[in-house]
């Protein structure tokens, strides 16, 4: 069986990468969401190997260490990172991947990873990306505004990944999600053809 | 505006490329096929233009000394060719462009344009090939034979083309094409993003 393909989802904060993977879960049971570890405490709700892997500090560190990680960054005094033996099982299964994560460290993992598939999700412009900040409501003014002028530096990453999808509807976007990976399984290195 | 693409579409005899096609046509009005130029006589019912460009023998070996054509091909005493110019014109509209075409011309294509994305088209198996050639009733059983044994060679060319579709029903073939289509669509190389 041929293996999985890791797919990177990344973008600027307020594009919709979230809104984009639930309605992307509820069509399509063929691809898994990557759990990321954290040492931070779970939150009220929060499941262990669902929302996050919950570890100690020391076990991270050592993790870390052992490079057990395809990324990893400290975060207002706590670990968050993605551990690469979750990942690696699924893959070598023939499962397709896929990883939410913030710019920096998609580049990070797409370094280690160059044969992963990485998506770049935009909203359709700046002015609905700040009226989606605005009405998401848990930023202050300050805060958008920097959002905002982070999200601009970050729109000129995109030509650094493979695809783009431009999140003008819900809809359209899972649909050019689904197609990028419908095409990712039909590439010729993917697909064993016998005589 | 960013520059169309052209798709190659190849495969064994009997893989059902026409039958794909004819569907894609039907659902999706966004592609545009490219149509060979021959110097062999319209039969009834063909169109210049829409069928082939019914050209005269003098022009067509003209076209080649000037490289008028992506690639050509002799056959029964008849030149068959795909013409660079009508291609190029779609293209540069930002139209897609599929190219149906035999699997050593499908190469010379490739050669010539290597930004091409070429998709192999394979029947399920052996046996489908064999029934569906059988079913097709054109061919005695000596050509069909041939065919076959011709089939098996073609196979091991699938791996040298961008993508691998197995045709094991017309639709789930449509939506394997539809899906490499649209993803083209999304490379972040055909992308444009402003900020």
């Amino acid at each position: 069986m041929s293996k999985g393909t890791l797919f990177i989802l990344t973008g600027p904060s307020g594009a919709g990468k979230d809104t984009v993977l639930s309605r992307l879960k509820e069509i399509n049971d063929n691809v898994f969401l990557s759990v990321s570890a954290t040492t931070r405490q779970p939150r009220e709700g929060e499941n262990h190997g669902e929302h996050y892997y919950f570890i100690e500090r020391d076990m991270f560190e050592d993790m870390i260490t052992k490079g057990e990680f395809l990324e990893y960054a400290e975060y207002v005094g706590n670990y968050y990172g993605t551990p690469c033996a979750p990942v690696d099982k699924m893959l070598s299964e023939g499962k397709d991947v896929i990883l939410k994560i913030e710019i920096v460290g998609a580049m990070k993992v797409k370094e280690q990873r160059p044969d992963a598939v990485s998506v770049f999700i935009v909203p359709p412009s700046f002015e609905v990306l700040e009226s989606r900040l605005r009405k998401r409501g848990t930023d202050d003014e300050e805060t958008i505004k920097k959002r905002l002028i982070r999200a601009k530096e970050e729109y000129l990453m995109a030509p650094e990944f493979d695809y783009i999808i431009i999140n003008d509807s819900v809809e359209s976007a899972v649909e050019e999600l689904c197609a990028i990976i419908m095409a990712q399984r039909c590439r010729s290195d993917k697909r064993y053809v016998s005589v």
